[in-house]
């Protein structure tokens, strides 16, 4: 889509939205790093100003003084169900459904194998999961050993062909409601629906949704949901990860991964195993009190728009954004090979704008983070879908000035052939 | 046992034996509460003084300033092998071969599922899973789902019954070490050589063993191994567990929670699982740095006894220190009901010692507590298994002077009847 420069897409204008921007105080919670344009939230959220002191006081305080009594007077043996009732506000769950604990791989395994069991139990022809073939890889794995032992068949399409693969062979539809490439967002609510129709239950992965997408797990009727605390619920590296169960399903069947946080009374100390009602027993094991205390801050600086709107707000200044971004990509950048990649119609599309160029993707971005524009990279899989350069737009802490100054750079990377400068060469596993 | 108190039965020798202790400087590496005797070193490890500040730098420099680039820079990703390396240092493993990652109880499970898939292959008739009925709960809980799920029996017997179980019809041998609740300890070299020549595999808990009793696997031809971070290895609440595969077994399978940190290239983002070799293959999902870099500190205050003599001489001192707590009860609480039950003989016990009484228990340390004497209680699981009032004796910060005043404590308690006083009365879920 060619698209002419307006009178609209300039520095000036930039400055006006984010003049008037009604949630322009929240950036005010977290330490950006100075001369940074850090468009990589959807990686890794940035620092809230309050973590350190919160979690200073949990090392010298809580762990420090009062050691094990700690447990119970700081709260920290439900502090997974604590941050689950705060995570439960930002994706449509009920209070009492949502425990923050282990990491999304391992939530994904839980849920999985209980969707199995009941489908097993219900619908036992049904032996495919039916899954997103550039989901995000580790569910593909979870997925993957799981029908490999159990001999049922992970069947992997584009996006396009789901709805048509939902037959009665298919227990599980997988999916990752915003694809961490490409940015496209699902219609959770139509596909749920769809799947249910037909008998499937649904899985969803809300690791680039969870803070940036309004998400309506009821509305949609979805039966499972995971997700990431460590994206847009700034809760720092590796933050633990959540688990959703529709309560149609809690109490149905215990989840594999049996251990004594998730039984009926783990200081009983007995030796059978009794599964907690509800969502306590998709804990496993003693969750790290430090970093679920520093993802416990994170979503108090999401939570903090809510007397401003909340993720409706949120929503309405991420499309602007991504708008922008891609207004200004096809009015600026033209002629340097790039293609946006993430859908144009707002409903399709989460907070975040992928670019492809066939080559030198890894390089351009290094040239990129070179002049202080922190996006990412992502290499084609080698199964048609392509390199992907990454801008994650994170509306509690970026602006459109932010958008068009990062705009700005990426097209002098371009015009100044940074990006073939050798010290940008790849050097790193991690990228 | 009655022992009539001895000369040696002083404080003066106390104080005689921490003045000569060569470990004595190592208790400087502890913030210890001031006016507390900490005796749980065996459920939550003390605060190291340097942690606060590594903490610190890693949430302002690694997470606030470097965001995602300290995945290369501070080397968050491979940092559970880094703590892993420390960890092997402690108990016999090799370089390489240990991750700390997840928590004891989802190790388990890989190592289990494992354990099961190399035993269906080769001896498809073993169909049980031995264990000790007062292990640790958690792992009987993970075992129980696990032979739940594939119609495996669980079989739970005491200690003394093990010996005799090891059948041809016995696929895994998984104990503890070091019984949570008596300090019980077995013999690993003995057992798992046992258990090899009767075809079974062994899974080994040492959780209450790393960094509290020397530990040798490949010396006792173990097969599996897993452990806690936040005992002995002083690595903060909940901090991540670690898992130990013998090199013979870890590229034979996958292991069953296949997520991307486990993959041979988990950053090429490729639709198909393909595990890494070795023990990286038993990763699953994204660590919590922040947990993760505080046992990363934790574990530098075990290590920093090497120069000293290393698990060798920790070791003289937890004995010293047991034995020194045990001649004192008989000492000087003969009367009280109370009764020993960690075992006299230095080899049959880990580093801690539990005392046994009718009643009352819970209320005695209560009481207890409240004169700055931490241990903790764990009730009677119902099976034989009385109530126990536990005393773990970390010999990187406990003195024999510590214990002394400890023992007194509990002589002053039990002659005053403070434990009657109704404030002490059960208040609180966890204990």
């Amino acid at each position: 889509m060619l698209l002419l420069p307006s009178m609209n897409l300039s520095l000036n204008h930039c400055e006006q939205l984010d003049a008037i921007d009604p949630l322009r105080s929240l950036r005010e919670q977290f330490a950006l790093p100075p001369g940074i344009i850090y468009l990589d939230g959807n990686s890794l959220g940035v620092l809230p100003r309050g973590t350190p002191e919160r979690l200073a006081q949990a090392v010298h305080q809580e762990w420090g003084q009062h050691l094990i009594q700690s447990w119970n007077s700081a709260g920290w043996f439900n502090l997974p169900q604590r941050v689950g009732d705060k995570i439960a506000r930002l994706i449509g769950a009920h209070p009492g459904e949502v425990v923050a604990a282990d990491s999304t791989s391992i939530n994904l395994f839980k849920v999985l194998v209980t969707a199995l069991q009941i489908t097993a139990a219900d619908a036992p022809a049904r032996r495919k999961i039916v899954s997103e073939r550039s989901n995000f890889p580790t569910d593909l794995y979870i997925a993957e050993g799981l029908c490999r032992e159990r001999g049922l068949e992970l069947v992997l399409l584009e996006a396009s062909e789901i709805e048509a693969a939902l037959t009665d062979e298919v227990a599980v539809l997988m999916l990752t409601h915003v694809n961490y490439r490409t940015g496209a967002m699902y219609d959770m609510a139509a596909l749920s629906a769809q799947a249910r129709a037909r008998g499937i239950l649904t899985v969803w992965d809300l690791a680039h949704s969870a803070g940036a997408v309004p998400v309506d797990l009821h509305a949609a009727q979805a039966d499972f949901a995971v997700g990431c605390g460590y994206k847009y619920l700034n809760g720092g590296p590796g933050a633990p990860a959540f688990v959703w169960a529709h309560p149609r399903h809690t109490d149905r069947f215990w989840q594999p991964l049996s251990g004594w946080w998730g039984h009926a009374a783990p200081f009983a100390f007995t030796p059978q195993y009794e599964p907690a009602p509800g969502i306590t027993r998709y804990q496993c094991g003693t969750q790290p009190i430090l970093s679920l205390t520093a993802l416990d801050m994170g979503l108090d600086t999401v939570l903090a728009a809510e007397p401003l709107g909340g993720m409706q707000a949120l929503r309405r200044k991420s499309l602007s954004l991504s708008r922008l971004f891609m207004d200004l990509v096809h009015a600026r950048l033209q002629g340097y090979g790039l293609e946006v990649v993430t859908p144009s119609e707002d409903a399709h599309r989460g907070s975040q704008v992928s670019l492809t160029r066939a080559r030198d993707g890894y390089t351009i971005m290094q040239a990129l983070i070179a002049r202080g524009v922190i996006g990412d990279f992502r290499a084609g899989d080698g199964h048609g879908h392509p390199d992907i350069l990454r801008f994650g737009l994170t509306p509690l802490y970026i602006g459109h000035v932010d958008v068009w100054h990062a705009v700005e750079h990426l097209r002098e990377v371009l015009e100044q052939g940074e990006w073939q400068d050798p010290r940008h060469a790849r050097q790193h596993a991690v990228t």
